[in-house]
């Protein structure tokens, strides 16, 4: 008897073993990623897109002159995500000599800079383990003082198409849910409903409602979000954008539904894909005035080394 | 003869007074220059020439999408006036919780970031005594965390025609004097041989060479420079620039051949005019190119209350 | 009839004002308080008592040979008054060249370190109007990068007799109430109860029993205390003592209870007699080892220019 | 003939292979080193000296009362090893409400404060590969805003008798050599000269003369400088001291004259035996005045978690 009973244990201990979930989702390897498509050593990714023409069809479709800013204000109302600040320390006011008696004001900042605000994340930005983007290797390429890989430095000026997706005007809401995840057909729909199609080195902006809360109720907006998760986020990098962008603090849903997981789309854009991600935009003025198509222009600092940028992009049309 | 005395102790007097140099210019009496051109209370001096036509302008300057970048990488060959920092420090790698095993990193800036690299002078920076733009008071506008008026996220995108004016090549040179004064004959000469006009709301860049030296030897960098004095910059306000700016620190001549005036046309623009500054252009590539008219692309960060904002602006045609 | 007219004014303004609370306390003329009784252009306040002969009358109350820590730890369970940090970033860790594979670590810290944790205050930190310590004045000894005078370099090392006087223990209270104004009669009663005297040069440090708040309701704690008023400020100080101190933010009661009034001790201490103040004391070991009497040791860093500092002082028994 | 050649490759190989230098001296294996003698799981070292009786000891030397300081001011003087900062920025006043008209003033200090001017290091600041003192991990205790072990809160004040070694004095030199290394004669012969004898728990600190070159040539001051080595940090430490500390940046010779070993004290007092060491003192005082022996206080500043702390020590005699 006793062996039947061992047996038996040994059935159920296997059972409950495979009831334990994998993942739903895995890095690829390293040699399914590497080298990029953009080439081995390519440090730009998505930003390879890039070119003259780029900049053309962008200009195209200008046609008032109207511009939308799309960034927050570098202030008192801004949401942090962990521990992160943007504190100004204004110096006092130093008077030069001189008969003109010019006083002189400037302001000391000490800030994740690459990291608060609105805010463009490239590609040292994030790893799995310690590999990046074209699986550049932590350890090799990060000191003190900055990455001497894949530094935001290599971005340059974007001026590309902008695409705004509105998933919470398709779902007919102000706002989407807490930590609702956006899904493909989600997105197919907006497009359709936009009649709307996505061109490679597209800025696809996906509009969720979250910024409603921002400045508003921060502790909510940073708790958790609506986003896209790691299907919606690999139909839309087929697309080939130059960025994925939302009115969210990681552009994808958080906390991601597969518990075991963690920001994982920000591992399938900027490590599997070195496609660049765009957060915190304030859209409310792009939403209200329905444009869902327009020139997108941003202006990442050239910070040597960062991670990322704060940046003040906007729309034109 | 008590008159007589009297008489000869004015002229005593007089002559005394003679023989002390009176300075080669004052800021206006409040009265003659507040309030602004722009009205009563405005804050935004220049940038009030960003309209819609201007950007409609700009935009049909662009014919083959190219973009030349005009700043300067932030990194470890800037040049810093004074005792100005841009201290980056990457934060240990943060190895997330999850199947996905995400690293993140980010780095803490330290910086004077309005005042550094290619650098954007608002309204705050700068005052005579007590008084700034539109006559706007120091003590009244500024607190420890910012200035309540005149910050510089009032600014907002610029799209506008570009114009350099190339005095170093009008004059036949790669770069000017050390402390050469650009003349208003300088700035006439130039143009016509550019057979350029200027137009209200242009971004106004003038090209000294002096950008030759940074990052090759910092301290001839800043220790003095070519530039406008104050007979070229009242010149060129006339025209109503949105903004002035040049490949040198101060865009100005300093020091001032006037050995009593300290950088006076910072007050000249940015007090008595309210038209920006925009120091540390990144030029070579435009003169080598000789584009001398171009849209002007330019986004300041939005930061709340600051004096400037370091930019990372292009040229595109 | 005009003059029964002013007349009449007259006893009306007479009687507007008289109705208007006239506030208890004023700043004394600089002429009653300038120069201090140290001298004119002592910058060193009661640091003058540091002798000799205070070192060894200290060293004489050493029995035992216990050390007493009476600072708390500068880490994530500190209170902090207004916008004041402490933030630490450990940079990465660099691994040297040589055989010896030597790795280095080392922080970067951003913080008001003389105005954060157990903390000591010079003289440079408050004034009346633009009048300090000795009539030093604000705008001729005040730079952006420190005070040419007062600052805490002057301060040294203090070895000196501590007293101890607890008046939660003598009201028979753990903790005075959240607003409590010590009086004369307190520190009298508490005095005699514990049978001390205070001496001239005495580190005189009270005990409310606020500090059993820090780090476990911080807000409560930094948002008003009990403490010491102007009376008992001015008792204690007619004794000479080289500081006052307590287990609460800013020695004195807060709010004052006169609501003209802000923090007036500050300026009774610091300004008018040239007194330090010593906040956020750790007091509870002391208190439950019943020690009133030791030498007090404490050692703040010479940091030049500075308006106090962080310290980490001991009681020895 | 060819087996004779390739033979007699591979013999001068060889000799060329032993003729490659082993360097003179590796961090003994974990074994050898951990657990420590102070305990498995200490993380105190040398500070586990610090009982009442060395606080007896230490204040028994104390006939005079006369406080030597021996920290130097942090201010404009200091040198800075690397690219470490003191960087103060005194905020702007603010006059606080109220009809007592208190201004009030303080500043930002940005500085890695644990390892700038006199500098106490703690076991956190060095490893051998990934291993500390007492063989804690790199990976398993440092987090991005802290160590979770070996910090330095955990030192508290020293009080112990001090000896100073007065090595340029022994060697009839005001300064010793640029890259003098102290010898075990050196140091035997001085404290003969000296009738001194060295006891456990000393506070052991060396007079090389380098600081003369403080705050004079800071260039040179950190370029190298003489110390102990290793055979006489090894022969000191057997002394069972509570630290090391000189009058130099980094206690011991630098470079090493082993060229291969990069500061290898470091690691023989801060990894393999748990001994503090104290840079840059202030010695000339003590050295003028013939101070050799006194009572050595010290107060760490406690930063959790932190590598080190900038501290103001003194004698005291």
């Amino acid at each position: 008897m006793k062996c039947i009973a061992l047996a038996m244990g040994a059935v159920l201990m296997a059972s409950t073993t495979a009831l334990a979930q994998a993942p739903s989702w895995t890095v690829p390897a390293e040699n399914e990623r590497c080298p990029s498509k953009w080439g081995a050593g390519d440090e730009r990714g998505s930003g390879n897109h890039m070119k003259p023409q780029t900049v053309l069809n962008a200009v195209k479709l200008i046609k008032t002159g109207e511009v939308i800013e799309l960034a927050y204000v570098l202030g008192p109302q801004m949401a942090f995500f962990g521990t992160r600040r943007f504190d100004m320390h204004m110096k006092r006011t130093f008077m030069n000599t001189g008969s003109n008696e010019r006083g002189s004001n400037e302001e000391m900042v000490l800030s994740e800079i690459g990291q608060v605000g609105t805010q463009f994340d490239g590609f040292a930005h994030q790893s799995h383990r310690n590999s990046h983007y074209n699986c550049f290797k932590t350890d090799e390429i990060s000191t003190r003082s900055g990455f001497t890989k894949l530094g935001i430095q290599n971005t340059g000026a974007f001026i590309t198409r902008g695409v705004l997706i509105d998933i919470a005007g398709f779902k007919g809401v102000e706002m989407l849910g807490d930590n609702y995840e956006i899904t493909v057909e989600d997105i197919e729909g907006a497009l359709k409903k936009q009649n709307a199609t996505l061109q490679p080195g597209d800025a696809v902006i996906i509009h969720t409602g979250w910024g409603k809360l921002y400045g508003k109720d921060n502790p909510r907006y940073v708790k958790s979000c609506p986003g896209i998760g790691v299907k919606a986020a690999t139909w839309l990098i087929a697309k080939d954008p130059i960025l994925l962008g939302s009115d969210n603090w990681p552009v994808e849903v958080a906390p991601n539904p597969d518990p075991q997981l963690s920001l994982p789309v920000h591992q399938v854009a900027l490590v599997v894909n070195g496609v660049h991600l765009l957060e915190n935009l304030k859209l409310d003025e792009l939403v209200s005035k329905q444009v869902t198509e327009f020139a997108f222009i941003m202006q990442p600092l050239k910070i040597q080394g960062a991670t990322g940028s704060t940046v003040s992009p906007i729309a034109v049309r």
